[in-house]
């Protein structure tokens, strides 16, 4: 590390981090200011980006930052890995939290591959310490490459608008933040060369097999060459999503209020409002009746029911749900396996 | 050609006529019953379907049929064109319109090139024919792939929502109406095979040069094998998109009820609107004002702007465009060049 403080950073890379701390504050909505946050370090060159601009800002933010870090016993270099965090980190005089999983044995049994399968764990146990040592929020080292590749992948399923915009800067819900969100990767790259921090890159991302990568390694730099500002577009279109899903969130809460029943959303609320808003109504009940990603078809296919008063008529959802159309509005259940005749 | 009648076609390929019939008239919103149409044909595939499609389709619609050709002077195969073009209006008994464009001649002075001056030719000779001939609508051969390119193409330009969902079906205030845009190619190769009709293939279509083609031949094969299943995709989030417009048409429409003088956003109005709404007003008093393109961040600007009531400041549009903060709201005019001043 050549520099200790951000009053020694060149300009340029100074107003980077302080690019960084104001995306953190406008765009996010997240004061960090008195806060103890736990960023997640596997040693590659975003987490280390992320762990030494939030060291930089900490003074002035006095923020207590803190590291932490999952071996997940995989890949030859994970020696490696770890000893680039440990070194980091008592040169940062950062706490560093240190955890084992055995991802390959789990990825076995579970749904998902193993890299899935490593992306819960990473999680799961990022928020036991944040728990344990009552960290305020989780950072991760997500980027503008990441943000565009998400994009990508959203539109290659047929995402419906907010969504296909993309990861959020923050999810209240689960205290994650993603300071490193508008950053091109190039930038991170050029930041850790003139810090003079080290990295670890990981030998997985350029494994063409895995989805992720194959966006990564074609879909992103076709992109790139068609338009060198492509990046930017990704966080112009990033954030014109996060304009409407403020709005939707509003529109949504407010039709929420007249749902008395639990899960009964009633015609007349369904009456008075457009198709667009009556297809996420039906979207926010579903994801609230728990996991199971619902189908755009079978959205379209439920409010043609309702629109034509089918009652009787059901659509079934993944994650055992269905929606009924009955004569008070739609009914929005878990298909209970018996009873499933009830309502019929 | 194989089958005169729609009768005679094998099942599977009548129902594909009739499910672009039915889109015409359940998403387009167009009924054809008793209409005169003109179809652009270039003796390419998109288009030499479209016209056998709404052969097939017109008499049970009581539609009557004519196409119209433009030679462009161009390519070597144009002759071969010609031919193809007249040989099946002539075994179609379908009435064929002629023109000629010398379109390297233009390209040169006018703004963009060959195949964008090709492309506002073609249009305005279809608009000329039509006018003359009294056909109700344009029609053109654009499909599925055609849909996903375009998406593609304002996803790496950064286009807002609903923008970003791609092209309409049906563009009143032109009368082009897209009876194919749900097609996959793939299927209307199949489409030809079977009805036995001939088509042209051109060969600029190959070229890597053409950014549009670029889009094509390296990024729409990419999403395919990433997802077999890509092109649903695209339909579902067209589906989506076009359900969005017509609320923000809706929305935006109401609002503009509210706007008296012909420039002039009024604040109290702007003051009742959330941000998503807000940023499309300004976009659409801004469109309505001529033609360019205004940037996203300097939409985002002009509301940084507005939230801040910097009275007084100026946001420029292409175009020769500019947006005031003034006391009594947003005033969206040209700049004048010497009375520039007035305002301020």
């Amino acid at each position: 590390m050549r520099y200790s403080k951000i009053q020694d950073l060149p300009t340029k890379w100074a107003h980077f981090c302080l690019n960084i701390s104001s995306f953190v504050h406008r765009q996010a909505g997240v004061s960090l200011k008195g806060k103890k946050v736990l960023a997640g370090f596997s040693g590659g060159p975003d987490s280390a980006a992320l762990v030494l601009a939030m060291h930089y800002l900490a003074p002035s933010l006095n923020m207590k930052l803190e590291a932490a870090y999952l071996d997940h016993g995989l890949r030859r270099e994970a020696g490696e890995d770890l000893a680039l965090v440990q070194d980091t980190c008592s040169q940062l005089s950062m706490k560093l939290h240190l955890g084992r999983s055995n991802v390959s044995r789990l990825a076995g049994r579970g749904r998902g591959g193993i890299e899935e399968t490593a992306r819960r764990l990473r999680y799961r146990y990022l928020h036991g310490v944040a728990r344990k040592t009552g960290a305020d929020y989780v950072l991760t080292g997500h980027h503008l490459n990441d943000l565009a590749e998400d994009i990508l992948m959203r539109l290659q399923r047929g995402t419906g608008w907010p969504g296909l915009s993309g990861m959020r800067a923050y999810v209240p819900e689960r205290r994650i933040l993603r300071p490193l969100l508008m950053i091109p990767r190039k930038c991170i790259m050029d930041f850790l060369e003139t810090a003079g921090q080290g990295y670890v890159l990981d030998a997985t991302n350029k494994d063409k097999t895995f989805l992720r990568n194959r966006v990564r390694m074609s879909l992103v730099p076709e992109f790139e060459a068609i338009n060198p500002g492509f990046l930017k577009s990704i966080a112009n279109i990033w954030r014109l999503g996060r304009v409407d899903a403020d709005y939707w969130d509003h529109i949504l809460e407010e039709a929420r209020q007249d749902v008395q029943e639990e899960d009964l959303v009633p015609g007349d609320l369904l009456s008075g409002m457009h198709q667009a808003a009556r297809m996420r109504l039906y979207k926010k009940t579903l994801d609230s009746l728990g996991p199971g990603q619902a189908l755009v078809e079978n959205i379209f296919k439920l409010d043609e029911l309702w629109q034509s008063r089918k009652t009787g008529a059901r659509v079934q959802f993944p994650g055992d749900k269905e929606a009924l159309i009955s004569r008070e509005g739609i009914e929005f259940r878990h298909i209970s396996h018996g009873t499933e005749k009830k309502g019929s």
